[in-house]
């Protein structure tokens, strides 16, 4: 019963079977998974979704899985939409910190677990800054299968750390940025039954970060608001979304004409994507001596590189960098005045609204959603 | 617009009018707000509550306040109930942990607060583990009042400790027990401005509470599991569920005889309520020495004593001490085998419910909720 047709390389439009496991394209990029349309439109109705349960896993036709009845459930809601009093702007937080483990990275594993399950796969591995690996090693143990995970140990943070262990994750701490734990990642597998769950290097994540913006098109009545402010490492929350919206648009269900502008925000200390933007390129060179306090932002090189600049071009959005002193003081000033306590990568998202704000990118007719990634109580906060 | 009538005395039944401050009755103990239930079931159909976003929220006419379009909102949801795998009876999880703040005392702190300030009060003093202090923070930055909480300096979640910190209270540590910040608090504001949101010394916190109630009975079709088991320390869930059951009986909306037994899970080391319940008595003594690891059930005296007791008789439910191994213990299995990482407190109602399932008094026909008061991710983990 899914409407899944088959995988397309986003590169040359190659196809591949979806009943088979996948990791990249032959020509080394993203797999897509590309659904049947035209049936699906005459046969759902988009009002059904909002009288299901289950969170993202309502969406079930625009997902991959073939047993909903069977997929991993801990508890997936729909996250709130939260009005800050900042008046400049009409500003909303999306809270992604009510999924379970705490982050949006429950989405996409959600999916890659569950789909990885159906394809006969039961031992799932990856790099992680932290929140992916917690997800995956949660989802992994509800389904019986093993994680194995490999993070920098110099930032990743020790709940993160924690709760992957109490959850049952192998885990490894590297010397390195996250694109040397992928290697790492590789070296271990390699010649094993490891399946290798990395960011857009299978195609089913993609598909649970979608639910990102259909979850936001059911929300706001099938419009969108006019920003989407999203704190871009991988990316992959930022081209799922797109890749979301442009299914509904061609499901009929969201006009082309009132698509959001789409905002990638990263640290000043690894901008790679706000600098390839900047140049105009297709693909983002690697950011050397990449650093920041908002560890699921320090990514200096991500095979979504072209996926993402392609989305911000489409979008008319933008690409911007803020300090982590700006970091922190909108994190301070969004918990003591508005009671919200945001992940790092959350504040990084209201740092860089107030700058476009105040460079009138964003103007008071505008409505915005911020996208904060992670429940703030995961790390260690700038109290002092 | 509010179906509220007045306050009355929970030991003697006096009344007092609801549109005026007031802390425990003049016989020294909690008030309880009553409402006009007769024109209520005329007016209000119970279907009417699904149809509204906001969480706790939509329950309006059987809450307090006055006017909802300007209560403090934070992104309330309803809290998600999740299967256990564990197949010795139907046991689900409740995860209040996805709350505002990340805990259950979301709710009580948001009606407390969103209720002093239509009262005129501008200053929120309590005592807390940690938890509460967390939530009347957040609440009162978002309507601009000041927050003061005292709480114990050797078991308080650091994060708590953190998040209060962020959020905007005023916060003291003190070397003593919940009950010994409680007289710290009356100490520091006898004779100020400052107002005392104790649990169940003002009439509020225990309607928030109540919620909890009113949202498994929504959540159940308006029918309830048999068995519901909730870590037990002031007390304010466990004898506000109960109120709100009854209110739902007196409505017509649920059945009398099938109300589900009520269980209260204390720590070994701090069980006053179990001993109570244990000798038949009506008021609990305070526990001398009292020590676990679940900071939020380490409350050696509670003011809603009595009303728990009547609780637990009245429900033909149960008290229960589990030993902090024993906390651990399920804590890490909920975590390595269902992917649920539980409070401590929570924990502490599954080894509670594998007591009760060894010694028969829960067998394989019930239907369990087991409380997670909050998330996982604000403690230090039992991760060797």
């Amino acid at each position: 019963m899914s409407f899944l047709q088959h995988l397309q390389c986003s590169l040359n439009g190659d196809v591949y079977p979806a009943d088979q496991v996948h990791a990249l394209s032959p020509a080394g990029r993203p797999l897509l998974c590309r659904y049947d349309l035209k049936r699906l439109r005459q046969q759902v109705d988009r009002d059904v979704f909002a009288t299901r349960d289950g969170g993202f896993w309502c969406y079930e036709e625009l997902l991959p899985c073939t047993d909903y009845s069977s997929v991993p459930r801990l508890g997936e809601i729909k996250t709130p939409l939260i009005s800050l009093r900042d008046r400049r702007a009409r500003i909303v937080v999306k809270d992604e910190g009510r999924l379970p483990t705490g982050s949006f990275k429950a989405r996409g594993l959600a999916l890659a677990v569950a789909r990885a399950r159906e394809l006969g796969l039961h031992q799932l591995a990856m790099p992680s800054n932290g929140n992916a690996g917690a997800a995956l090693a949660a989802y992994a143990s509800r389904c019986d299968m093993r994680s194995l995970v490999v993070c920098p140990a110099d930032n990743t943070p020790q709940m993160n750390i924690d709760e992957m262990r109490m959850q049952g994750a192998e885990l490894e701490l590297l010397d390195g940025m996250i694109d040397d734990c992928g290697k790492r990642v590789r070296e271990l597998i390699t010649g094993t039954d490891w399946f290798d769950v990395s960011t857009l290097k299978e195609p089913y994540r993609l598909e649970g970060k979608k639910t990102m913006g259909l979850e936001l098109a059911e929300q706001y009545g099938w419009k969108l608001p006019s920003v989407i402010v999203y704190p871009t490492g991988g990316g992959t929350g930022l081209i799922g979304m797109w890749k979301g919206f442009k299914e509904l648009v061609e499901l009929g269900w969201l006009q082309q004409s009132e698509l959001p502008r789409m905002v990638a925000v990263q640290a000043d200390g690894c901008a790679p994507i706000v600098r390839a933007f900047a140049e105009g390129a297709d693909e983002a060179r690697r950011w050397d001596n990449a650093h920041t306090l908002a560890a699921g932002i320090r990514v200096p090189a991500a095979v979504g590189d072209r996926l993402m600049l392609q989305t911000l071009r489409e979008s008319n959005g933008t690409a911007i960098a803020v300090s982590d002193a700006h970091i922190v003081s909108a994190w301070k000033q969004l918990a003591s005045s508005e009671g919200l306590l945001l992940c790092p990568e959350g504040a990084a998202t209201y740092a860089a609204c107030q700058q476009l704000l105040d460079t009138g990118w964003i103007s008071k007719d505008d409505e915005v959603v911020l996208f904060n990634c992670a429940t703030g109580l995961k790390y260690p906060l700038p109290v002092t």
